[in-house]
């Protein structure tokens, strides 16, 4: 039984006829209000819902409502292949991981504060220690993991230490320098996103203003994405970008960039931690 | 009976619960497959649900279905004040006003030669003749209806008896630079469509290019609205906005300004042509 | 005297021939090296050059230059009507006013934690004590002048005495809500900078995002300013804009807003504080 | 001796002290009335300058002029790697090369048609007869030169015989689909301009609007630039993007893409002949 009043179901599967009409039966007769309802059938025929719904007065049981859904679907659909969640609405519990730039955790406290970050940020740790007095004006645990004489594995173990602490739900790279192992992010499959600076897939790894002003390109941009073992390759969340022209150096773009960058991220973490963003295959789908 | 395979199915009217269940259920149990379906309740609580469905095999009466649509409401719908239309997907008949400037004209003409635009343009009708060996190339009717000597009215009730010929669905108004009288506009309730060469509601009326460079601003726009009676009031389909600097001219603004003018305006045919826009009092609803 | 390395030199006056080749002349002669020059000639004739040079191991005496720059202008040029600035390239003084709202103000002080504003806050002053937490986390100034049972004078007035403390250069109105009236106005002629929340001249006034839900536009937008004696009427330095659908009420719109108007903002400051704006009856040029 | 009355200067180099006053110098000492002057230094030292210019009543002789703008050059300046160009305005003639698509020709009929392309189309020519019919409406040949049954080569030369009868200056490819050999690009030294429809170097190649679904990007672009001997990888001239999301199919976007790509390569001509448009390394500088 929960008490929380406004609920997000998650739907995916293989499509088939009368599902829509299915999920809104089954919540209509709990009594249960749709606030929003959004779908996409992908090209391969793979069906996405988001409902948002609202319970006021009427009670229910998850777990119910769930076996109900799986187990009255219309006839014709692939029970075993489509997926149901439902969460209730409310922030999430995230760790930050930041190296030395500012902006993008500037950014992320500053919401944070005044609670328009629709997450806790439990910790903020980095390999190095040049933004603890920004992450103290807040009140907020920071920890120094300096990669320094480590391996990347002893590294990456040392920072696994820290987040078994907080368990958070999700990883926010806020301009996180150093690229992962795979085993480091098979630990959070589809939980950790990622602030690239550039508009991929033009410019993936290193220094990409660099790249951006040596090729002459006239706009620039950033990338919020979930991050899987390829570099850069993660499902795109947001993008956005920003006119540049050639009187700009690199440090320019870099400047610039900076405020998009910062921006894509709050805009991408919004749409996740409001649970928006299915995956699918290496595609978000943003409902 | 219907022959066409693809239809619109258009809703609106004061939200209850159940709506979509009812719909969707209605067009499962007639054997009709959803496409896409997307809907909006706005703050004031009015519901809105475009549902774009498939025949195939299936046969169906419009008004049959209409029928049982309107008369099994869910308990607590408010059954008179909901809308039910019912459209084929089909292209839709227009005409088209211009005065002396070819851009949007222009633009609509290359779309209609190669089947781009959803409509099918009867004929462009003008104050002024200089834009007939244009539209001659295109081998569509061009009728010069010059107000010259005329009161308004009399101009008005001159372009009405040229209409009267081909009775389009819509008027589009691509740089018609006159102010049309609430007797003609009522004739064509939502059915007039304009592009008016400013981000509205900034610049309304003659000469926004010229009052945008005297108001010094950094960026230009345009619009495109349905027609009601006042200038430059009616609802919003489609705006897209342009970087400019102080270096540009009223002159150079108003050339920048008609790229974006023809873009938006396609664009926003493309929405109206497709049954996308509900009207809402003076604001467009986009599905 | 100056130690200073860089310096920009502003000019301004009615066009004549020969006047770029004038102050290349002069700076040359002294063996100043300019790094970048721009110059505009407004339609109506009105000539502005931005010149920003460096004195490398040359010394200069700034009232001497000039002095030449002055008294060796070309034939035909109106030495009475031209004006010469020259201004070493250092940080601006400023006083930052507020009301209730953090996200300006969060923006300026994180740039301003990290050297990234151009400019030395030098205190914080509000009408209301909601924002004095956040400016105590950078160890900044802040003034608690509330309005409450003062006519606008008077308020006025106490602010004025709080601003004599610091001889701020400029005051930025990060989002002020208070019409300030033209007796303070005019005691900072062309120095105080504010963000309005629209794509001005949309909008106007009270409430812009209620404004522009109700009118239905497409794109939302703000705009930074120069404030002079008409409400929202100031030179505009920079503008920027987002795209927003029917969906969106006027509460969303106001939060996506929101990182449009500190973003332009701070864009906005950074050209003022780096000299790169001339003021032209009600435009802006920047240089 | 030329009667027309504008003209561009051009002038690049390497950067040395005095190089603005002395090209103001002369034109000043000519009579010769600087409309617009524009100039940018590259962090590795290169000088660029575009210098616009009226003669009035002055005549003067564009041999004598150049060569004293060359022999005079102040101390220091490196008269061997400095370069002079001085064109009168005028209109530059031009080849569009096409496949099957029509909207980027259409776009430059149309332009062309009302006088607004700085530029004389002198024949369009394509691999197919599709655009035939187009071209035929606007009174301008078309040569359709089939690669049917030929070798690359022999239908590049097939091509250059045709272009052998129009001795264009730049060669325009509106969407013409096949890649061009070193041979016959080096026939044409920065003076054939692409459009791609890609936001470059995202996406090289072929169906980048293919790719793009497939990466799942945010936003979609088109670049025009010069060609050179790697496929996609000349000077970037002008860009732009246009948001897209999930729902939009790869058709979809090649649709949406298209109001992007014209808009681009007529912006892109438009800088190119007006001689605004310097080629240093793989960059594109415009002045």
């Amino acid at each position: 039984m929960t008490v929380s009043d406004k609920h997000v179901l998650l739907m995916d599967g293989p499509d088939s006829k009368g599902l829509i009409y299915h999920v809104t039966g089954v919540l209509f007769r709990h009594g249960l209000n749709i606030i929003h309802n959004d779908e996409y059938v992908s090209p391969s025929g793979q069906f996405f819902m988001r409902t948002e719904f609202e319970s006021g007065n009427a009670t229910f049981d998850s777990e119910a409502l769930l076996h109900e859904l799986r187990t009255t679907l219309p006839e014709g659909a692939n029970q075993e292949a489509i997926t149901f969640r439902l969460n209730p609405k409310r922030k999430k519990n995230i760790v930050v991981l930041v190296t030395k730039e500012h902006h993008c955790l500037g950014e992320l406290l500053i919401r944070y504060a005044f609670d328009e970050l629709d997450a806790t940020i439990l910790a903020v740790v980095s390999n190095y220690n040049l933004l603890q007095p920004l992450v103290g004006k807040f009140g907020i645990p920071f920890h120094y993991v300096s990669h320094e004489g480590k391996t990347r594995e002893e590294h990456e173990q040392a920072i696994l230490r820290t987040l078994a602490i907080y368990e958070p739900e999700y990883l926010v790279l806020a301009k996180y320098m150093r690229v992962l192992t795979p085993g480091f992010v098979n630990q959070f499959p589809n939980r950790i996103i990622n602030i690239h600076h550039s508009f991929l897939p033009a410019f993936i790894g290193a220094n990409p203003y660099r790249q951006a002003y040596e090729r002459g390109v006239k706009i620039i941009g950033a990338t919020a994405h979930f991050v899987n073992n390829d570099l850069d390759e993660g499902p795109i969340i947001a993008q956005d970008v920003k006119e540049v022209n050639h009187r700009q150096t690199a440090a320019d773009m870099a400047t610039e960039g900076k405020d998009v960058e910062k921006i894509v991220l709050s805009q991408a973490l919004k749409l996740v931690f409001n649970d928006r963003v299915f995956i699918s295959g290496n595609r978000a789908i943003v409902l």
